[in-house]
């Protein structure tokens, strides 16, 4: 095997065999459990797709109807969590509050289920984690922003929870629509660098929340996860610097530059738009009566998609919409990826119970370009 | 790149280009940078070969007594951490503390220093943490044992300083050796799954906080850190159920019954000693008379090698002599994985140095074995 040659970043390398999804190149499509996730996203409700994704088929109505409720139940953390979230410098990063907060929290399962690694207790863990982290991520936030906490409740759906947490209070139907959706477009790509990361942790054997750890690591880098918020402050940045008139011109003068612009352009979807921005953009002119500047940022949104059409022959990935479609609902920017990370629990759950049912331990192997034949001398140098 | 053959765990993939170590398959020999580790070993202290690791060449007199002194000054922890540790259940494991206490830091440092991913910043970040993982490593394990803190004392040196905190008191001066030694052999290893975890999570350019996280997370793992413990363990089950008289013939129905017995093998030294055994195994007599039943232990292990090599061809590796090793210095059985994770942090801080100078996010590719072409019904099938 010490034959094949070296890709980096194992760009193009086979490094495990799954079932949770494939990004085909082919047809330039998600394909989640055998479906299409545009079609899950379109006709389905966030808990029914992460259903889907983490026990591998659709539930019947009596199966999401007690998901539902077992994630209502469990959706409260414990009362340390909170005290935490209050003991972090306000300066903390919230995707560093709440890596966090999942860390600490492994503290506060059974010992014995901690270290269960076997398919039941893995959903087990992983569906109390995905109950947990709307309150994780939104009182984490709330916390370093001097916000009072608001606790989940119960008796609210999992996304319309997760809103009121947001906002603290319940959110309109529309808004709620919205959000929902996006979270399922958001809910499992195949193997990114985060998921990737949750199962070489596993590989080790380690439990599911220490593969939940290294995958919020993994998504807080600029390269994976932050592409959502960058993209509405590009957005934003245009408006302050004279709104839809200067956007053209602010394009052409970042291309020329050779700057980077975050939310165009995909690894995968090259020969067409990303099919979850495709779908989730139809949400933009819906919302954009929500904020005061909701016209005004659509138009700099629609010139920029264009320019970059006709300049780079590059479309939107889901990362631009979601920016504004974010802003839209309100939500502030620093929680976008904390949210993404929290749509994406649901796969990485199914990932960590695949890994651990079928488990190689990944150990890859290097090239060494370093010195070789240096002696060290025969007494130490520093005391020590 | 596609057909390339799928190689479960990316076994024998080259997955980067590295300058840290190699672990040489022909002579049997860990090299880092350019040195053998165990003449490293042999001849210098703890804080110079993490020189040596971490900026890539050996210290000079002035450097490594700067060194030693940044690590001594940067010794102590923030306060909350201490509040942390306390808050913490006491079933928590000891590396979920540390994971926990690393990710909780990261708040405490500098933002605009925190997400500077330069040589210079990363180096800063890594020396600081290597500074505080003593005392993180030590003192949250005593908070989860009810055990008064000890707090670092920056007029001691490093390793003396760890064993300090272990104790409660100044070590002697064969225990101390012995100690700095065995974190010199660990402190460097190629790219085993903790390594190759922190490269990955850098390789989002996300900081070096969140790249030790995972590595910690990854080296909980009962395949990956945790065999010292289980060695150590596997000889005070033989010294409980009868001591050296019975070693043989535990050992035998062990194996018998083709159970896996941890510190023996090893991918990468087939056909000699782990070096690392080799040379730390010297250092058994020298600690027995340290404990009552050393003797004991002594001749149990002695058995247990000889009839591991006489049934099955295999030499111990690292893991068992130091799984004694530590035992000897009285250093608690939970404690063993986090200690070597602590000598751990000097490469994976090289390591991540290394990633974000020349990087490229890791984005492997999968097979997917599930189904295709489903559809889901054209309305929610949950409550939401």
């Amino acid at each position: 095997m010490t034959s094949q040659p070296y890709s980096p970043g194992l760009n193009g390398v086979i490094a495990a065999e799954i079932s949770v999804s494939l990004l085909d190149t082919d047809l330039e499509m998600i394909i989640v459990r055998g479906y299409d996730l545009i079609e899950l996203a379109q006709n389905l409700n966030y808990t029914d797709v992460a259903y889907l994704v983490i026990y591998g088929v659709l539930p019947t109505e009596a199966q999401g109807r007690e998901f539902c409720q077992s994630l209502a139940e469990q959706s409260e953390i414990p009362e340390e969590l909170y005290q935490l979230f209050e003991m972090m410098p306000k300066s903390t990063v919230a995707m560093d509050a709440l890596r966090t907060g999942i860390s600490f929290l492994a503290g506060f399962e059974d010992p014995e289920l901690l270290n269960d690694n076997s398919r039941e207790a893995n959903l087990k863990k992983g569906v109390k984690l995905l109950a947990q982290v709307p309150s994780l991520t939104v009182n984490s936030y709330r916390a370093l922003n001097n916000m009072p906490f608001v606790r989940p409740d119960p008796s609210l759906g999992y996304m319309e929870n997760f809103m009121y947490m947001l906002r603290g209070e319940k959110p309109d139907a529309v808004s709620l629509d919205a959000f929902d959706r996006i979270h399922t477009c958001y809910i499992e790509h195949e193997m990114p660098n985060s998921t990737f990361v949750a199962r070489a942790i596993a590989s080790t054997l380690a439990d599911m929340y220490g593969a939940m750890v290294g995958s919020v690591a993994s998504l807080k880098g600029p390269l994976h996860g932050g592409a959502n918020e960058a993209a509405i402050e590009f957005i934003l940045a245009i408006e302050k610097e004279g709104g839809p008139p200067r956007a053209e011109a602010f394009v052409m003068e970042k291309l020329a530059a050779n700057a980077t612009i975050m939310g165009f352009g995909h690894r995968v979807y090259m020969k067409k738009y990303d099919p979850r921005a495709k779908f989730l953009m139809e949400y933009i002119p819906k919302l954009a009566s929500r904020i005061d500047n909701g016209e005004e940022l659509m138009s700099i949104y629609n010139t920029v998609e264009q320019v970059m059409f006709r300049e780079k022959a590059l479309y939107p990935n889901t990362d631009f919409p979601i920016g504004l479609l974010y802003y839209e609902l309100g939500i502030p920017v620093p929680l976008y990826t904390p949210i993404f990370l929290a749509s994406r629990v649901a796969g990485n759950i199914a990932h960590v119970v695949e890994q651990h049912e079928n488990n190689s331990l990944f150990r890859p192997r290097v090239i060494y370009n370093g010195a070789r034949n240096l002696h060290p001398p025969s007494s130490p140098i520093s005391p020590g």
